[in-house]
């Protein structure tokens, strides 16, 4: 096996300001965290770090719920965790699908061999509550699940109202976080969610590797009434919950590194403070909106149900729109994400997350895009900066 | 839910020499491809890091398949990935069981609903081939798996022979080299071995958090042949083919910064050159047996079944196991591992792995052993750094 090791040179990555569905740019310090040596995953000073990121991670969560976790692979790893837990073969699982994620959730109930009832919203759109309790109401399915904001489309769902769906019918309820966790506010004690999970390089700001999760009372007793194994050995949050917990029952070997900086994502949000974060989500997100509208362009999200992380623009007419992005990565050092499925080619989607979320970065991303769709012939409207500033 | 910021502060671990059974202390030029700011999955400049990851791989496994990637998980992952996708439920897989990561494929075996064979070896001894052939010959099992390096024990198992077996029965040949990847010559086509992974944060010297996995041409034939879906869509080799391979058909989101540091720490191992990677280990290895030998400690397992890179060494009569891994660690920085299962009280776990596997680290431990275990009243036999150092 030859390899010249010329081929493989030192690399470093240009400068990007990454305004895409995730990973967001990362604080200075959460990288410098990862680079701190590793040690061992039973060293004292480690469980003193597990221990500190659970604390952490249950203020994020605001929650009480003991088996509050990173699990040891991305968001999508937290999905399966999530419902492989739940869900044992023959159950059956409500799941609403609006986005590609929720179509992902049917996918892994299928696999696991649940009885699967979905319920088809609108792309674009929040769930409609209607639609929801028609296919809760009467039945006895052991599960609603919903993707609280569509990374796909940009829509946010009311989970205050899935949730009182949920308890009315006495199933149970499972939150996709992964987009929102860190950018809105998601009490899930206070709003009755029984499974949450979420992913670190969106609004934590925190490479991708790692799944915050987080088990209620009544998942828990779901979980010690399974009469099946759980199908995953590795996501297991029995044996999670003992690898975690004060017994140390050696289960796998936690990613360290990816650990340090998760904790210190967390530090910087709690540093922060929720209440502040989610105001700045927000301003930045009408900041974004302000611009794009007095440009001409306009949002996919109706306003009441867009996210404030991950804004969806509708690419006008004759723009092409695989030249926008790459102008935005070549001539700017900006990402920003395509549309998939359904609405590949007919919008854009800008994340504003964690660090991401700054003025900054809206007036650096309203100018070049001003500058590339003119270069394709588009007249944007005039005061877009200004627009945006003027928000508070 | 208050928090107090201030019980959260800045941390930086101790200084560490990492002689357990993994982690292994980490190049600090890992460390800080780790630190590099983070880009995103799409981005070109990550696909070609991705498609340069996957080259240097094959490179360490010596092998020419295409599918060779690390798993975004750590090697528990990995062994998961592995069966879940080789074996459907009803299918016969025999699994070689000589210390806990053999006990674990078992159980992950069971929860897909496969048929187990399973064959017993005696802890801290090779898979012995005839009780192996026994169990395979003449019946019709899909699959033969073995751990390679049992991190449980020191033990290696004789990968050639095992192959012949399965090659002879005609069945898929399945092994874990969590341990022993980068550490001693494992030539997966050569060895025609069908599946194969491990981890990084043994001989590899990256953090944990990935699991690196080769699928040859048969095991893809068999995954193709599949009539029930993977059971785990987030580990579903099929989808991270076409992740990984050229389509780039979108599956999770790569965990970036950990694929920065193992592709570093892959450079590393080439640049190295794999050859004199393994005289490395095995050199250092040899003196750290003659150094402990001439302390009059001894092994666990016989010469010629010992694993270089993870050294049992059986603690003597009257020592208190938990007091000299203590004194080890906060007097000297120095983790070793203890023995797990029926070999816990028993052995010490001392892993001489990648970064960490030189003669001074060598050297260093054995003085701090010594003064260790003298002050339990141990009378160590005299000369052991003398023994360690005329190795060659």
């Amino acid at each position: 096996m030859n390899l010249s090791i010329n081929d493989f040179r030192y690399t470093y990555p240009s400068e990007r300001l990454l305004m895409g569905p995730g990973p967001s740019n990362c604080a200075p310090r959460v990288l410098q965290a990862m680079a701190n040596p590793c040690i061992g995953h039973l060293d004292p000073q480690f469980l003193a770090i597990m221990d500190e990121t659970q604390q952490l991670l249950r203020f994020l969560f605001q929650t009480k719920n003991p088996l509050t976790i990173p699990v040891s692979g991305t968001g999508s790893a937290g999905m399966e965790a999530a419902l492989v837990n739940m869900i044992e073969p023959g159950d059956e699982a409500v799941i609403c699908v609006n986005g590609v994620f929720g179509v992902r959730m049917t996918e892994i109930v299928q696999r696991i061999g649940g009885k699967l009832t979905r319920v088809d919203g609108e792309w674009g759109r929040a769930m409609d509550p209607d639609l929801v309790r028609k296919a809760v109401k009467g039945k006895n399915p052991k599960l609603l699940a919903v993707v609280h904001g569509e990374t796909s489309t940009g829509a946010c769902s009311d989970l205050s109202t899935l949730s009182s769906i949920a308890r009315e019918c006495g199933v149970l309820f499972l939150v996709d976080m992964v987009t929102t966790l860190g950018g809105i506010n998601v009490p899930i004690d206070e709003l009755g969610i029984d499974v949450a999970y979420s992913g670190t390089q969106k609004c934590i700001s925190c490479p991708p590797g790692l799944s915050p999760i987080s088990f209620g009372q009544r998942a828990m007793e779901a979980l010690d009434r399974r009469k099946a194994p759980v199908m995953s050995w590795y996501l297991d949050m029995g044996m999670l919950r003992n690898y975690w917990g004060n017994e140390r029952k050696y289960h796998h070997t936690a990613p360290i590194n990816m650990i340090y900086g998760f904790r210190e994502a967390l530090r910087i949000i709690a540093e922060e403070g929720l209440e502040e974060r989610f105001k700045r989500h927000l301003k930045n997100h009408r900041a974004l909106v302000a611009g794009i509208e007095t440009m001409g362009l306009s949002m996919l999200v109706p306003e009441k149900e867009r996210l404030p992380m991950l804004n969806a623009i509708k690419i006008p007419e004759g723009i092409n729109d695989l030249q926008v992005r790459r102008d935005l990565l070549n001539g700017f050092g900006i990402e920003i994400g395509a549309g998939l499925g359904p609405l590949a080619g007919k919008i854009w989607r800008v994340g504003l997350m964690g660090h991401t979320s700054t003025l900054r970065s809206v007036l650096l991303f309203l100018t070049a895009l001003e500058t590339v769709i003119k270069s394709q012939g588009f007249k944007p409207g005039a005061g877009a900066i200004e627009a945006a500033t003027t928000i508070v």
